[in-house]
């Protein structure tokens, strides 16, 4: 393994605390900055069958949004990976909405175009903190 | 972006397929040969929390074998991305099992090294063919 530049993984980790506080200001023009326009883009929330590609990624943001249900996370479990221009992020969203609850274990990988990491990838699946072994 | 390198892709899409291959015929030993043993290696079987390190990994895919039931999948909607020596496929695994049916939708991360691919992260999350939007 090469040796970890902490300079990347702060800089992943910053890219990767504006996605969430994106998520939760409910603000699109941010959310829109964090990710790459791009067709290899893909998003699964949780429950939902893939989608690929920044329009289609773009109309699930704008939907939850107009939905009028406001999200909002302790993070925790974070850990960031970085490969050169490529990282993924590895952290469990905790949802404490009064009528939402619950854990969604969550990858968002990260490729840096310009010196900005901008995300490609997010997939989230909702657990149970008791589900699996070595929980 | 970079231009796509149509050789990695298929070294890492070959490396995707022997993923599954010892997921369906059961194979420790090959399943042990494809993930990375390391502290960075993270795994989310679907429903399950995140499983963090090789020992934890390779300790989940023993139990799944020792369970005694086989899983056999039509995989769909595959696609490759490769920046450096890290790549991630994006992947549906259409269960096709007696009792066990659904689609899963994973996402599988690789990094290269010594030439070789190996997978550091998976995460799947079940998913309904109808939910969300764009589907």
């Amino acid at each position: 393994m090469v040796p970890i530049n902490d300079a990347d993984r702060d800089d992943v980790l910053g890219a990767n605390r504006r996605f969430y506080d994106a998520f939760e200001s409910q603000n699109i023009d941010a959310m829109s900055e964090i990710w790459e326009h791009s067709d290899r883009v893909v998003c699964n929330h949780p429950g939902w069958a893939r989608l690929r590609g920044w329009p289609a990624v773009a109309a699930s943001w704008f939907a939850i949004f107009q939905s009028g249900q406001r999200l909002q996370f302790v993070l925790t479990d974070e850990d960031a990976v970085v490969i050169g221009d490529a990282a993924w992020v590895t952290i469990d969203e905790n949802l404490i909405d009064g009528n939402v609850q619950g854990t969604v274990s969550a990858v968002n990988i990260f490729t840096r175009v310009d010196e900005a990491w901008k995300l490609v990838a997010h997939l989230g699946t909702s657990v149970m903190p008791t589900a699996g072994l070595g929980t």
